[in-house]
């Protein structure tokens, strides 16, 4: 299978989906909805929502009614994306290549289109129309997943290390921390959702667990290694900004090529957790080839 | 009845319950689990959780079960504190008396403890603990309720008209929409979720629909008023704080007295619309009562 046409095809249905989910931005008051809108339509390539309708396909299950639950996940990843370049936390001025939200907003219009996006994603995933497509008791799990996902448990808990962790001589037991809670958390409920969505029995349900864990690692080594070695028109940012900011990556405890090598080890381990699914899993099989391709 | 003691007495009942949501002070990372514990248990009153119990109080219903619901209602309200404060908002250093919590803990953390909190009301919301004791389909209408009054259609979108509107010559409609978005929502919403817990048929519905729109809005005219007689030790901010700011109020296009009239007014509504309920409204009827009392 081609892995990019797959990505790109999917990201095209992400994103009519994810216009549908939000108020157009000519709705008062027009600037929130117009800085909800610059953010989330910003070039990202919607990772979080794919992997959850590729989970929810390697199960074998349609994915029309997933369509919204997964754009939920976009929301909340765009609001931590607005918040995480605030002044106040990264003081980030470019993101994707483009001027970060505050910088275009202002401030104060950033914070509230990031509480915007983060609640918009609980009203989409409590609308009855999503009712009418899955039983209440799935998507109460399922916003149980999304939301501790993204809270002190994860993605937040997540930030709050990172941003201390600045300047600082840090251990890598913290580094793994800030790695699984800031971003790991959410992909992982990411193929989650899709495996619940799917009413998937124990055994896949523990599988795609793995391989969600196992390609969120993989995913931010190699974007550790990107912010070294990319170009910055590829990763819309400058490169080497971990390095000034004084972060700590997974190059800096193991070097370049050491990291390489263990980003397609985790990748082909997030391969080896999908061993009893049959060819339906092709998707999500590539999708961790694809993530470690960008840095060899 | 004795309105004070009723407030009293459910504020320990809400504060304990709230004390069992959110994790200890002492876990990690504890910078944000302080944040949000200084500003959750900074002397809030409880007025929503409150209006929640009261409401399905009205309906005959056992209120244990709708505790955390109700608590989902207070970590919302005090995140939107937080970010209000924030120097980019309102810039606030004091609230209810307390240096605010970006004055104690960074900008950083504070942004981080009300995405938090925000996001931590879903957690609870969604908690399986929940689902044992209220139906799925119940709970998911709560959470579209709750997220609705607090996204950009409630709070957010009240709050970015708020901003945008200080210093500048807004008409009343303009400040009509500030009240019922940024305040009003969010309290309308606290009543509805405990007439849905406590399965209010259509018409009782409706009728403490209209109640919680005008307690919100008796609410709101109160504090414009205090705002501008109150004493700080009252009101725990600075005495005439909207007037620095430029910011139009109730007052500023009635005058006082005719501001406290109206207050009564739309309070004594508030209690017509409750004709139709025995005595066991009498909290909210005193309630209503009890907060135009407070500016005459």
């Amino acid at each position: 299978m081609d892995i990019k046409s797959y990505l790109s095809r999917k990201k095209d249905i992400v994103d009519k989906a994810l216009d549908k989910l939000v108020p157009p931005a000519t709705m008062f008051p027009t600037s929130v909805h117009e800085a909800m809108r610059y953010s989330l339509f910003a070039g990202g390539k919607r990772v979080r929502p794919i992997l959850a309708i590729a989970a929810a396909e390697a199960l074998g299950a349609k994915t029309t009614d997933l369509l919204p639950l997964s754009g939920a996940l976009e929301l909340i990843h765009t609001y931590s994306l607005i918040h995480d370049d605030l002044p106040a936390m990264d003081d980030d001025d470019l993101r994707r290549g483009r001027p970060t939200c505050h910088k275009v907003y202002g401030e104060a219009i950033a914070v509230l289109a990031g509480d915007g996006l983060l609640t918009m994603a609980f009203e989409v995933l409590s609308d009855p129309r999503r009712a009418k497509a899955i039983p209440a008791n799935r998507l109460i799990a399922i916003i149980k997943e999304i939301s501790t996902a993204s809270g002190v448990f994860g993605m937040v808990g997540g930030q709050v290390v990172d941003m201390e962790a600045e300047g600082k001589d840090i251990d890598f037991p913290t580094l793994e921390y800030i790695h699984t809670h800031k971003t790991g958390a959410l992909i992982r409920a990411s193929v989650r959702i899709g495996a619940i969505y799917a009413k998937a029995g124990k055994r896949r349900f523990t599988a795609l667990t793995h391989y969600g864990e196992l390609v969120g690692l993989a995913f931010q080594i190699a974007d550790d290694i990107l912010d070294i070695t990319g170009k910055q028109e590829e990763i819309g940012k400058d490169v080497g900004s971990d390095l000034k900011k004084g972060k700590k990556t997974f190059p800096s405890f193991y070097g370049l090529e050491e990291s390489r090598r263990r980003a397609v080890e985790v990748a082909d381990k997030a391969i080896l957790s999908l061993k009893d699914f049959d060819r339906k899993a092709d998707p999500l099989r590539e999708l961790a080839k694809y993530i470690v391709n960008r840095v060899n």
